[in-house]
């Protein structure tokens, strides 16, 4: 398979979190010619997103997206309410990045709960409401399928047919305005895979996320491995994703404690660029 | 919702694996009023099978399961055959037992493989080739399918809507050879959960095993918990069940290294019951 093109590499701040902050991380991307950069939220504001926008509009970056919006289930009204509030926040950021989509990690059972039939309808009503500002900000929102294992306390929505059923009932016409951000690690084991990559199509194929899957885990949140040390058949996900016609960039989030997080993230970032090239 | 039967809890002897060989188990279950028993192969190599055939028949426990056979994909038709030949014994072990089945947990990715569509064509094939073994013997097979966490290295059928595909493909008559296990851990998240329960059947519903998802989880592997510790809602998993016409074992089956492992056996039996009647 042909190699992808370096210049749609991206880099997800969560992969360089352990040593930089947002600004680090924007000339970091500038020096290693990295054209592609997705801030997460507390690294923004701890930067300040004006100077952050324009420290990115300076080195010309794109921002792939912007981490992360969601989190809408919540045991009472007053909690889906601040929920939402604090989602047209994030809306209003990566408009003022220019941001070409916001992630939604959707979230879990509310407090106390076992009803992960509810918490998917308070998700679905959750994206009803903040849909109309995403859209009237020109910022598109992109459903991120959480891998199983998070279902309880992270994303209810663990797969993208289940993620494309939303935007299919919240977004019929595909006007553009929802779709979804597939991240290999959470997706890769799905029989379905293939086909929902095809169902979701170009209009909906807002963010493409790699990393890999190590043998054996030992952590479930914090031991990602780097593209090339796991067992995820990347080049086959990205023919895949380019079939449907997504031709946007691939963007490296690594949550690594106890290895990518403890290097020197200038390293990190050649060894992205050099996995990316062998194994994106 | 009415209580589960108590005569209806089994003990799967991973459950107390931290403290008690075969032996243990069975008159743990007998001196505690436990009518179901699965045992795990290593426990009852070490027993011997017939002394285990006999004490399970003395006591008049019903072996719900045998586990487990499966882990069918490997990186040579060697290896391959190495693994059907196991299960055939497993098959012959089940039927010593009269296990009311054997569980299968079919394998991950053969070792320096990233092919997961392969490795499960090898679990079809494997599959297929004990199928006559299994009829002739008279165990019904039962395909467990596994949390997708484990796609990797455990078991690449991921989804009961996946291990019901393979049941049509290879007993489209449903002749009550091929079924699946039904494992909250695994399943519990699943949006297509209860469509999926009703398309199996009775016919094809040949065990269910229960334990609790825990928030948070510290180990992929072994840190399950006891019913009514998680966010598991069994009662309404145990009424998809029941509507769907199972009407087997509840069978209790928790890996945890750090917790109910370390307890008096004795202790964890009570406790099991106690939560089974409440939460089960």
């Amino acid at each position: 398979m042909k190699p992808p093109d370096p210049a749609k590499l991206s880099l997800n701040t969560a992969t360089t979190r352990g040593k930089w902050g947002l600004a680090q991380a924007i000339e970091g991307c500038a020096r290693h010619g990295i054209r592609g950069i997705s801030p997460w939220r507390d690294l923004l504001h701890a930067m300040g997103v004006a100077k952050a926008a324009r420290a990115i509009r300076a080195h010309e970056l794109t921002v792939t997206g912007h981490c992360r919006g969601g989190m809408f289930p919540a045991p009472d009204a007053r909690g889906r309410k601040r929920a939402i509030d604090d989602n047209l926040r994030a809306i209003e950021e990566a408009h003022a990045l220019g941001a070409r989509c916001l992630v939604l990690v959707v979230g879990g059972l509310p407090k106390g709960s076992k009803d992960i039939a509810g918490a998917r309808e308070q998700v679905k009503d959750g994206l009803a409401a903040i849909l109309p500002h995403a859209r009237q900000a020109g910022v598109p929102l992109a459903i991120e399928p959480l891998h199983p294992m998070y279902a309880a306390d992270r994303a209810c929505v663990n797969t993208l047919s289940q993620a494309l059923d939303l935007c299919d009932a919240l977004d019929p016409a595909k006007g553009g305005a929802l779709g979804v951000a597939v991240d290999v690690y959470h997706v890769w084991w799905d029989p379905q895979l293939e086909r929902q990559i095809r169902r979701a199509g170009r209009k909906r194929l807002l963010a493409y996320h790699i990393c890999d899957w190590l043998v054996p885990t030992t952590d479930l949140l914090l031991d990602r491995g780097m593209m090339g040390d796991g067992i995820v058949d990347l080049h086959c996900i990205r023919a895949w994703m380019e079939a449907a016609g997504y031709a946007g960039f691939h963007e490296v989030e690594i949550f690594s404690a106890k290895n990518w997080w403890r290097r020197n993230p200038d390293s990190v970032l050649e060894i992205c660029k050099a996995r990316h090239r062998r194994f994106g």
